[in-house]
């Protein structure tokens, strides 16, 4: 089976790097006693960042896997999938 | 100024480093061409668990900072400061 | 073109005839004065609820409009819709 | 005890209502068969609007309950409560 964020992935495996280097720096600011707003504005936005990945994810997904299950007739299961999938996000 | 979150900050310390290490996890999924929602799964773990130490500062940041700075008749602004920070939560 | 939600149109509308009521109460709720947090308890059970109507149509949406889309060749568009609606529930 | 919400109470009734109006719009464009997609979008639309009337409340609440709560030495439950009714809103 092939994957659906091939043509994605370096661009994915950047992001993620970049979500990493800023847990890092966030553990270095806990560390240096930094103000606690300025802490949470970062978590912030990794958090935000993380959902821009989900999101690429969840499309490069629907573009590749979920058409070819509804082309090959396994369309009811990858949809299934796809929405618990989304409801895990929106929690 | 002290900070409030000095009590918490080993348990929020190791908590982000678990979180670092998830990172490094869904970096290595897409590396080995995993499955796209099984991906997903774990971003939303991580989403999950930052939004845990995101709550935990916030709650950390009001018990010291806020009530502190309501202590000394600077209540307005900390309390506007954290309404911001929540704001960005809730986006 | 058929809508994606016909099977589940009476069950979608009762859920809102249900979240317009719950509207109402929080209403009575701020007339009586009554605790703040008792509201924001309602307010997030409505917020709840919404999501679940949000997600059953997203179903819908997916079950219906965008697997026929991707039966005659205009998945493309299809699916960027679903994911800018996605996007819309995410933040 | 007094509220905290007294002074925005017209303000957050007024936003209420207009929810409430956008759900039984909701409800119409179920009724008329309009298109999953724009349907979709009012919902994102009412639960933005709700979080703002939310967000607002918190910050009554802030100002008023948990101010007055910390000034008579019964913070602490007034920040437990602060804290549960913001997880509620982060899920």
């Amino acid at each position: 089976m092939s994957i659906g964020y091939e043509a994605d992935k370096q661009s994915l495996l950047r992001r993620l790097k970049r979500v990493e280097g800023q847990i890092r720096g966030i553990q270095r600011m806990l560390e240096e006693d930094r103000y606690c707003v300025d802490i949470l504005i970062q978590i912030a936005a990794v958090r935000a960042a993380l959902d821009k990945v989900g999101l690429a994810l969840i499309e490069d997904h629907t573009r590749g896997c979920v058409r070819n299950a509804l082309a090959n007739n396994q369309g009811d299961e990858a949809i299934d999938e796809l929405m618990d999938v989304i409801a895990q996000f929106l929690k």
